[in-house]
């Protein structure tokens, strides 16, 4: 399993950069926050194109591979199919998503709004790609995966390089984990140079299964950010990141403290996250992750698909 | 009517360094909006402690002041309010807001929950106003305006000192406006230096009316942004900057256009705003304001005060 590089990294973040918007990092210091340590940067990613940094690994991949003339397809009703076919209407691409029956009907008018063609097949996710992988070998088209994909790896890991670029080297930065592609991207930047933590929900704990059994292994998957966060696997690129040694450890969170720091995110910051974005938070909060005085801690807010009333 | 220097900015910039928070400067190429300018750089202000720009002017009132032992006074539901019994509670100090019998129980539970004593008076906001003024001259309490204060107006222009700051000067800025506390305070920074436009609901035109007369006059108000710009009647202050040449344009918005694109902003870019805050994009979208090519258009994101499930 080939894992990226800085090098690649850097080439996917030139290719993209007209695709993608450089968004903020938003430096506080610890106590703005509640915090003892010295500073808390908010790369505030939720705000990207697409409501999630899914966007960067599709735009990479599209742009780095040939787009035969079926276009795009993949099996996500999540962020990765909003941001397949975001990329895909940008940049004048067919695309189609597959989704199961179990998929709301909010998620298929969103993704036909986009562009994308939406085709409803079998009762769950797994019969959703069954059908999906199918289509594939038939039209030819170019399968987008939502997290275990070299480019949408590398895509994902431009985020590392760009908190970087600004603010200099963090000496901790905590990132949330579904399927891998976030935190293997940006552990694969940092590359050991500072300490990469990842943060699951204790109901979706796809890494810290991997880490207790030694391999990827399968895991049940619930709560409150399964929607984002639901992979059911480790994907095999961060799972080679991780025996790297670029990931520094693993937490687990209960949904109770991920929708309280959600709210309280909210309440506090006018930030309005979806769950799977406020784990590093709940992290700080909860007291799991204690940085020491000095450190300046970076948190990636990874996105905002959400039903806004959902805050109150 | 004294107006504020670009020094007295600076010193109270100083001042309140360690209360608020220095908000992120988000740049955009104005294509990422749908626009034909070079650049959007959206200053989020909504961000700020207490949601909105307020929180720098009542701190700096506070820190430029002697609080007597009775602490701080105001007729406020709104903002202001909420900016007043942050900053009182930050400093330890005393608090009362006096409140109509219009005003909702929520907005009372929010501010008895920041420690302000809330005090109902009255049946609408000159009632209130006038029991605030009452008990004022009886307790000796440090008296807080929403926007007609040259320490609250001084702490709004910190907002264009960050902003120059960070990117430097731009063509234009875009500022809403109510009572005119924040237009003036940034006019004044920029001091004729770039065009500084104001934006004011069609249905709260109290800068537009002024011009139109020659002086400050009262209007009716009303509106989806009234909560927030439904001030009577210019403040002295911004009348004296308008008068100063520092503020180029006032243009009026209709509550449509005001709500669609609090909407769009949603949508498109993530952001939870208040309709207020969305007037500068309604500007741009609607083309009531068009920039040329080569222009970068500061816009300042006022307010985060808002019902998250509005924006569904």
């Amino acid at each position: 399993m080939t894992t990226p590089t800085p090098e690649i990294i850097r080439a996917a973040a030139s290719r993209i950069a007209g695709d993608v918007r450089r968004t903020p990092l938003w430096r506080l210091p610890g106590a703005a926050l509640g915090l003892r340590c010295a500073e808390v940067w908010l790369k505030l990613e939720q705000l990207q194109v697409g409501g999630s940094f899914k966007a960067r690994g599709m735009f990479n991949r599209m742009r780095s591979l040939p787009v035969p003339a079926a276009g795009v397809v993949v099996a996500s009703g999540g962020n990765a199919g909003i941001a397949v076919a975001t990329a895909a209407q940008s940049l004048g691409v067919a695309c189609e998503v597959f989704l199961p029956e179990v998929s709301s009907p909010a998620k298929r008018t969103a993704l036909a709004a986009l562009g994308a063609r939406v085709v409803v097949r079998g009762a769950a996710y797994p019969d959703a790609l069954a059908a999906c992988l199918a289509r594939q070998r038939e039209s030819g088209a170019l399968l987008m995966h939502a997290y275990d994909q070299a480019e949408v790896v590398a895509g994902a890991g431009t985020l590392g390089g760009e908190i970087e670029a600004e603010a200099g080297l963090p000496e901790r930065v905590l990132v949330s984990v579904g399927g891998g592609g976030l935190v293997a991207g940006v552990a694969a930047w940092f590359g050991g140079r500072c300490r990469v933590e990842a943060l699951e929900p204790a109901l979706a704990p796809t890494l810290h299964a991997a880490r207790a059994a030694g391999m990827p292994v399968d895991v049940a998957v619930a709560g409150v950010a399964a929607d984002s966060l639901g992979a059911r696997r480790i994907g095999d690129i961060a799972w080679a990141v991780q025996r790297q040694g670029f990931i520094a450890a693993s937490h687990l969170l209960d949904d109770a403290a991920i929708r309280d720091a959600q709210r309280r995110i909210w309440r506090e910051l006018r930030l309005a996250v979806e769950p799977a974005a406020a784990l590093p938070l709940a992290a700080l909060w909860t007291g799991l992750v204690q940085p020491v005085a000095h450190e300046r801690v970076a948190v990636i807010v990874c996105g905002a698909n959400l039903d806004p009333a959902s805050l109150a």
